[in-house]
């Protein structure tokens, strides 16, 4: 018999709570093994009093040391307090099951190095991907091989939203309304929308794959905040839809994260994973391209996850093989590195001498141009050896007096 | 240091021996482990040479068991000797990792009550689905979930010889010579084009998802050497794919298995996986649906699985949970027993009868005559609550003496 607490009990914390009650019976006739929840930490006793876990609840972390776990399941999401709590649990050789891609992105490290030293363990399942299993495959089944690329969709809010703005042609600003209403965005949807929560889950992906810690803050990430319906429509014009992608690739010791609005094409595995959908697409010198896609978040699915990593702490299934490596022996390339096209989109006050420039910029061979009678919207497509030779010219572009503005988006293929 | 031998020494096993060299040191380094391969069991020492393991090799299994090995891995293929060899070496508390899906879907459950007794472990993630990680997600980290359906592409001889009757529109024979040529099928394709194994694989999915044993031989087959070029047109006319579909459902305690034909939408997550790739989704009441795509089969992608078999074994990962349950309490449905669209296609030598018979036999709203203009070729989609309430209506329709043959097609949307 193993005692189980709880930190934080929203939504995902009491999918966690039913899922133990409901696999009681199995857990025990299938795996002879028992979990008991001795405590649940809140803020807030009132607000959760009434949801089947009364006697449980507590505000007092001294409480819930005191009741000795021997897991604890952290859902309370963030940083502070959930660091020094969990901290203080592994200290004691408490294993942790974590949800909180913003802890592992940030910690995950240290923590690991403290759950090594004290004998215990961290899982995240939860943290990428909710349900979908793609840490373990990472940290286990796909470790004969060497990692040479991520992309993932791994961002429901803004995927939802991308979907909506493709799907029914409305602004930005609309479809994050209809996402905060349909309750796949928060009221403040800061880390969504500006590429941050996909910037984490990409990193901690990264990290186990390459065996390199990659730090999120250090990448190239733009949001989805300045996608606009125009942007939108030129992406249909051309049969492709834009998805907040991120990719990350290895090239020696060289390693790219990006996260950023991407088109793919709409006929493409990438192209079909709508909505509140997640899909990561891995690729390995061995095994090839594999992919998982299912839902990447909510009360179940995430709580799927949780389940699982209970499941190997209690068949003692972890280790102590550090996921997030601690090698940071690697160039961090602020550019995509690999041959792509790219759609650049200009915003001029002159189209003959904007037709002169971006024939004189490319070669013609490598050019497609798409919208030449739009002053307010330009757009061509360029196939370019990596992303610095588009830079490069990008800011040629821009300095032109007849030019007021360009953007480009990478195309995944 | 872990002793290990390998019975078999095909593409498979040569791919397997190249990623223990290949992460050798990583292996050392990363996990503090390090495994050696102390022998080789061929039939032929001839044949073998020159592959870079001639002083492994042996023909006498009894050198492989003086060898006192730790780990063996089976890729040899087939019911016999290999059932016998595992079985030997699993009674002296070696644990198996192996490929090999017709001796697990045979002989897996006994297998892994031996190695429970002995302290050992069979592992085969590479029995189904080659590289991509799906054997141990549905065996660990979805534990959690009630599992209620599977669908799969698992068998990439198939796919790709339906694939090239669907591109280029080439008869059934054409294609399956194409597959021989190039590597994707056997000299004997039996196994393959009859479904077999398929049923293999969606039978030891679906044993580890219901926790029940499921019998391949017990369950409906039906493969892909009676498609014919017309059937992949009308599939066609209405936008679908003919994917050689392994599904299985669960309604309480009655279970469904079948693998045949089925028309997928050709915009569908699985009307995508196309030529050797495959596919498997799976439902579950916490996690929805998810889906895990790759290529499965060939050298480095099997060998991938093996590695990452070898590495649980070698960490502590594997357990003695019998992932293939002996719980036989279960009704086996010959029948899909879910609300579903069919394609009913008739040979027939008068029309005004068989469109009366139609008409009569269904519900108009339940209809779509797609074909009445060709007695050879007449077909119609019909949705019925299940299979048997269509079944029932074909073997009507084929007691009219006005119809020659009727043959349908479930359809998975």
């Amino acid at each position: 018999m193993k005692r189980v607490v709880m930190l934080g009990f929203g939504t995902v914390g009491s999918g966690v709570m039913e899922l133990i009650e409901r696999n009681r019976a199995y857990l025990k006739s299938k795996y002879h093994n028992e979990m008991q929840l001795t405590g649940i930490l809140v803020r807030d006793l009132e607000k959760y009093k009434g949801r089947g876990a009364d006697g449980l609840l507590t505000t007092s972390f001294d409480e819930i040391l005191a009741q000795q776990p021997d897991i604890v399941i952290e859902v309370m999401g963030g940083i502070e307090p959930a660091n020094t709590y969990v901290r203080t649990l592994l200290e004691r050789g408490v294993s942790v099951v974590t949800a909180n891609k913003d802890l592992i992105a940030e910690y995950g490290l240290e923590l690991m190095e403290i759950a090594r030293t004290n004998n215990a363990s961290v899982s995240f399942e939860a943290a990428v991907g909710g349900g979908i299993p793609v840490i373990k495959p990472f940290r286990e089944s796909l470790k004969g091989n060497r990692i040479g690329s991520i992309a993932g969709i791994v961002n429901g809010t803004t995927n939802f939203i991308l979907t909506k703005m493709y799907e029914e042609n409305l602004e930005y600003n609309v479809t994050l309304k209809m996402a905060q209403e349909a309750g796949f965005a928060e009221a403040d949807p800061t880390a969504d929308v500006k590429g941050y929560d996909a910037a984490r889950k990409l990193c901690i992906l990264s990290s186990i794959a390459y065996d390199k810690m990659i730090r999120w803050k250090e990448i190239k990430v733009e949001g989805v905040d300045g996608v606009t319906k125009t942007d939108i429509q030129n992406a249909r014009d051309i049969d492709r839809k834009i998805k907040l992608l991120a990719v990350s690739t290895r090239d020696g010791s060289e390693i790219h994260c990006s996260v950023r609005p991407t088109l793919v094409h709409k006929h493409s595995a990438l192209g079909h994973i709508d909505n509140e959908f997640n899909a990561i697409e891995v690729e390995g010198d061995a095994v090839g391209k594999v992919m998982f896609t299912g839902r990447g978040a909510g009360k179940f699915p995430t709580a799927s996850a949780v389940y699982g990593d209970l499941l190997d702490v209690l068949t003692g299934k972890t280790d102590m093989v550090l996921p997030l490596n601690d090698d940071t022996n690697y160039k961090l390339s602020k550019y995509y590195s690999r041959r792509s096209k790219w759609l650049v989109r200009l915003k001029v006050t002159s189209m003959p001498e904007t037709i002169d420039l971006v024939l004189g910029s490319f070669p013609i061979h490598a050019l497609k141009l798409y919208r030449l009678n739009d002053l307010d919207n330009v757009f061509f497509v360029v196939e370019t050896e990596d992303e610095l030779e588009l830079y490069e010219k990008i800011v040629e572009m821009k300095s032109q007096n007849f030019v007021q503005d360009v953007k480009y988006f990478l195309m995944y293929d």
